[in-house]
C-alpha cells in the first residue's frame, strides 16, 4: 500500500480526493490537513464520509512522510508548501494554478502575484496529452477545471492545423466556486439563472492558450457562464476552419488521436454529451462534429469539474507516478440520471 | 374596452396572454379557444388563472369577432386560419413562424412544409426594429424567441458596419419547449444538466439571418442550450470585429440606438444580466460591451422567453395596433429573485 | 396620491414592496432607507428595478413625512424605529416579529431579546382574519411567512372544534432566509437536496399556537425544510380528527369561512395547489380536504413568501389602512409555468 | 464469478443495477434484458455506461442460466416471470411489489389486480431487519423505496412500544417516477415547485404498515411529495410518543438496533442528514433524536431512491443470497456535494 496525504483537506476537492482514494485499492490515505479544522472529524466537514477514522491536523509538510502529496490549497499557497515537500523526497500533485505555467510571467500576469518558487518545475496534468513526462515527473501541476474540458475538445484542430480561431464558450457548475459562501453563489442568485462572468478576461484563458503553444496563429477566446448544476462543465467551441474537412473526417481525426483512451469517449452520430453520464465519474465525453454552412465547427465536452476537472485527474495522475494502472479506483461511472 | 380573442389558448403563450391581459386595462378577452379543450374552465388548465370566468370553445375563426386575434397556434396552422381573420377584419397577431419570412422559399426549407398563404405578409414584429410598419400592419408575425434576444443584442453591431461574424450561443429556458412532456423535457434530464441541441442547424438562425439582411458580409452562426431553468434566454454573442472601436464607443452607439426604448435597459459598466431581473417581465436587458484581446466583442442580453419572447411581445404588437401606449399592461418588473 | 416610505429597503421584501409599489395606482413611493446604501439608486441592489429614480437615503425616521411607512427592517431593529414613526403620525407595517404577539413575554422567549416598547401594539395583519381590527389600526404587525399560510389552512379546522392535534410539515423557498449568502444557502448545499431545520423549536411555531388561541386544547407542532425552491412555501397540515366529518362537510366548512376572499382559492376536488400559481402573486391556494383511513385530515396551503408572506401582505394590510379596495396592485396571477 | 441477469434492464433501476454490478469485483453480468430495445447496445440507452460490450436482449427467462436474476420489472409483469426462473433453479431478487406482502390480498386491495403466483412467497428483502430469512431464501421481494426509509427511521420506536401514531411525510426526487416522460415529471412542473401527491392514500403506505406488523395499536399515515430532486428520499416522521422518555434515551435505542449496521449512519447531536451525503450510494442517514413540548417525537431519514430505496438494496440483498460480503461492491460513499 502506498501512503498519501492530502494537504488542504477540507475543501471540495479535498473531498472528492478523500471519496475517491478510501475506496482505492492500492493507497491508504495517512494524513488530512486543514489549519481551520485541526482536530475536527472529517464526517464534520464532508458528511458524507464516514467512520474513516481521519481526523484534521494542522501537521507541517516537513512532518509528513508519504508516497505523494496533493496539494488541495489555494493559488499561492501552493508554492510555498511544494518545494518542503519536493525536498523531503515526496511526489507531489499541486492542484492549485501555481505550477502549470512554462513561463512564470504569465502565471504572475494573471494571477496576480509573484511567483516564489521558480526553481520548481511542474508538469501539466494532462495525462492524454503528457503522459510520458508524467511518468518521470516529481511534481505534477494538476489542470484548471475549464481548460481541462476544453483543450481536450480542441486538441485535434489545433494539432491537425485545421482551425484559425476558437471560441470558447463554457458552462460550469457552482461547486467550481469552492465551499465557501458568497453572493454570487447564493442560491437565490443561481437557481433558474444563467450567470456569465469575466466574459472577456477569465485566467483560464492563459492556461488554454498555453496549451495549444506552437499554434501560433490560433486565436482563443474563453467566455464561462455559471449555471443552475452543481457539478460539471459543458463546453462548446465555436471554431473557424481553415482547411475543408467532413464532418466525417473530423470524427476519423478525434478517434485516431483518442482512440486508445480510457476515459475519453467519442459520442455517437447525433448523440450529445450529458453532464448526467460524467457526473461523480472521471471521463470525458466529447461530441458534436458538425460544420455549419459558415465553416464553423462546433465542438462539445462534458466532464465532472471536480472529478477529471480536479480530484480524479488528480488521482490519475497519481496512478501514472506510482506506476499503476491509470484507471485504479477511478473506474466508476457517472450517476445517471 | 377592446375586445381581443386568443386562438389555441391552452399552452404557455397561451397562458401568458391571459395573465398579461386579464390585467389589461384597455382590452377585454371575450374568447379562448382550444380544440382539445372544448368546455373546460381555463384554471383547469391554466391553474393560476382563477375564477376568469373563462371557458375554452372550439369557435372556428370565422365565429369571432373582435378587435384583434392572437394566433398562438402550432406552425403551419396559424397559415390556415390567419387568412379567415383577416378577411373578417380582425387584426392579427400570430405567434407561430408561419409570417415571419419576406422570402417564404426559406420559410419552406427550415419548416419543411409547404407555404400555404404566399398572399397574407406579416410585419416582423419586432416593435424597437419595425414600429412604423407594424402601426400600419393588419398582420404582426411576432418573432421567435431566440430570435429576439439575438438580434437585439446584435442590431447595432450590424447596422454600424462593426463585425463581419457573430457567433451566438443562447442558453434557454425550458418552457420554451412547450407545454406537452417529452424526453427532452423530462426532470431527471434537465436538472443538474446542460444539453446543447440542433448545434448547428436550428431554424431561428435563418430567422435571424433575415434580420441583418442588407449586411450581406456577416456571418452569423448559431447553437443553441437548454438548461435548467424554467423560463428565460440568455445569450451571448461573440462577434468579429472589422473596425477599430472601444468599449466606450460601442457603449454610446447602443445607448443612441436604444436611449429611448422602454422596454430595452443597457446594463452599468460592469452590471451582468441577469434572467431574474427580467422573469414574467416584457424587459430586455443588455450588457457586455466587451473587447478582449482577439478582437473578439462580448455582448450578452436576457428576455423572459415567454414574455418579451412570445405574449409580451405580442401585446406590445397589440398595443402598437390598436394605438395604445405601447407599455400599457405590461409595466410590471421581473421577479427578482 | 398617497405617500409611503420603505424603510430597511435593500433587503428582497424591500425589492417586493418595491416592485408592487411602483405599479400601484394609488401610493408613490417617496423614500427607501438603507444605512449600508445611502446614496446608491436602487438599481444596484434591485436589478429588476430600473429607471425608477429612487436612490437609498439613510434618512432617520423622524425626517420622514408620509402617509404609511413599511418597516422592512429585522427583528429588533423596529421596535426601536416604530415608536418614533408612530409618534410623528405616520400608519406603520411592520415586517418584522416584534408587534406579532400579544404576550410581549412570548416574544422574549422565542426571540431572545427584551422588548423594549411594551406600549405600542400591533394588530395581527392577517387580513382574512382580522380585517375589522386592521382598518382601525395604527400598527399592523405584518405575520411570518410560515404562519400566514399555516393559520389560514387550519383556522377553519380549530375554529370549528373539528381537530386536537396539527402538526403543520412545512417546505420553504430559500428566498425566506433573506439576502445575505451562507453556508445553508450556499447553492451546492440547497440544490438537489432537502434541508429540515429546527425541527422542533421554530419561533414561528409560538406565532401560530398564538393564533389557535382560545382554542387551548390544541397542540399544535411545526417542522420546516427548505426545499430547492427560490420563492413559495407549500404546507402540509396534518391534523387528527375528534369529530365524525366527511371530506365534503370538511371542503363546505372552509367554503363558509373563505368563500368572499379575494386571494383565498379553494382548489377543486383532485387538485393539488402548485406553488408556481401564485408566484410572485398575494393569492393563497388551499387544497387537500382527505381524510385518511387513521382520522388524519390533509389540508395544503401554499404561499408565494414574499408576498402574500411578506410584501404583499404588507400592501393589502396598507391598502386597508388607507381605505381602498384590498386588492389595489395586488391582481396579478402567478408565474405560471 | 458469479453470472447474474438483468431482466427488464432499460429503466433507471436497470441502469443503476449496471453501474454498480460492472464494479463488483465477483459477479459478471451476462445479460440484460428488454422486449423495447432487443438489439440495442447499453449505452444507448443509459449514455453512462460505455464501452460494456453489453447489448439488450429479448431473451426468455427460461432461455437464462444464471446465479442470480434481478426482475426490474413492473409490478404484475414480475409474477408473471419469477415462477419460471424459479422452476429453472436461479435465485431472483424482484424490484417490484409483487412479492412485499405477506397477504395477497392487501397486495390485490393497492394494486389493483390478482396476484396469479400465490404459490412463490418471497422474503422482505429489508436486510437489516431479515437478514437471517433473506441468507435462506430463494426470492427476495426488494422493498419499496419509501418504505425502505420511512420502516428504518420508524422500526425503533414501535419495536420498544414508544408511540401509538406515526406520520409519515416524505419528500422524494423524480427519478422515483421512472424513466418515461408524462405531464407530472414535466421539468416545468417541478422546477421551483413542490408537489404533494396521493395524500392519503399512496399503495406505499400499506407496505409501511405490514413492516411494523405485530404492534397493532400504533396508526400509520403517509404523504409523499415530488420535490425538484433528481435522487433521493427525505423523510420526516411525525410521532406521538405513549411513553416517558428523553431525546439521550431516543438515541441509545437506536444505537442499539443499528450499532452493528453497515450501511446506517446514525447522525450526531445537531447534525441535519442531507441527501447529497447518500447520492449515489447505498448508505442510510437517520437523525433528528428531538422532542418537541407537545410529545411529539421526530426522526429524519435520507436515503438514495435509486440505490438502498432500489438497486443497491438489491445487490446488498444478491450479495447476502451468495453468501459474500454484505458491501461487497457497495462501499463507495455518496457525491456530496
Amino acid at each position: 500500500m502506498y501512503e498519501v496525504a492530502i494537504i488542504g483537506a477540507s475543501g471540495y476537492t479535498g473531498g472528492e480526493l478523500l471519496r475517491m482514494l478510501l475506496n482505492h485499492p492500492d493507497v491508504e490515505v495517512t494524513d488530512i490537513t486543514s489549519r481551520q479544522y485541526d482536530g475536527t472529524p472529517a464526517h464534520k466537514i464532508h458528511p458524507h464520509i464516514r467512520d474513516s477514522g481521519l481526523v484534521f491536523t494542522n501537521k507541517s509538510p516537513s512532518d509528513l512522510d508519504v508516497d505523494v502529496a496533493f496539494t488541495a490549497t489555494p493559488h499561492g499557497a501552493s508554492m510555498k508548501i511544494v518545494p518542503e515537500l519536493l525536498d523531503a523526497g515526496m511526489k507531489v500533485v499541486d492542484l492549485s494554478g501555481d505550477y502549470r505555467y512554462r513561463d512564470t510571467a504569465v502565471y504572475e500576469k494573471w494571477y496576480g502575484m509573484e511567483h516564489t518558487d521558480k526553481e520548481n518545475k511542474g508538469v501539466f496534468g494532462l495525462p492524454e496529452l503528457y503522459r510520458d513526462e508524467i511518468k518521470k515527473a516529481k511534481l505534477v501541476a494538476n489542470p484548471g477545471c475549464f481548460p481541462t474540458g476544453a483543450i481536450l475538445s480542441s486538441y485535434p484542430l489545433v494539432k491537425n492545423n485545421l482551425v484559425d480561431r476558437i471560441i470558447i464558450d463554457s458552462k460550469t457548475g457552482v461547486s467550481g466556486a469552492g465551499v465557501n459562501p458568497s453572493s454570487t453563489t447564493h442560491y437565490p442568485n443561481i437557481a433558474d439563472n444563467v450567470n456569465p462572468y469575466k466574459i472577456s478576461s477569465h485566467r483560464h484563458m492563459s492556461e488554454i492558450q498555453q496549451e495549444l503553444h506552437g499554434f501560433e496563429d490560433v486565436k482563443v477566446s474563453f467566455t464561462p457562464h455559471l449555471v443552475p448544476v452543481i457539478r460539471g462543465i459543458q463546453t462548446t467551441s465555436h471554431s473557424l476552419l481553415i482547411k475543408d474537412i467532413t464532418p466525417e473526417e473530423l470524427r476519423e481525426i478525434y478517434e485516431k488521436e483518442y482512440g486508445g483512451e480510457y476515459f475519453i469517449k467519442l459520442m455517437d452520430e447525433g448523440e450529445i454529451p450529458h453532464l448526467s453520464s460524467v457526473r461523480g465519474s472521471n471521463f470525458v465525453h466529447i461530441g458534436g462534429f458538425e460544420i455549419d454552412e459558415t465553416g464553423r465547427v462546433v465542438m462539445l465536452s462534458v466532464i465532472d469539474n471536480l472529478v477529471k476537472g480536479a480530484s480524479g485527474q488528480a488521482i490519475q495522475n497519481m496512478n501514472i507516478l506510482l506506476g499503476l494502472d491509470e484507471s485504479t479506483g477511478l473506474k466508476h461511472f457517472g450517476l445517471h440520471p
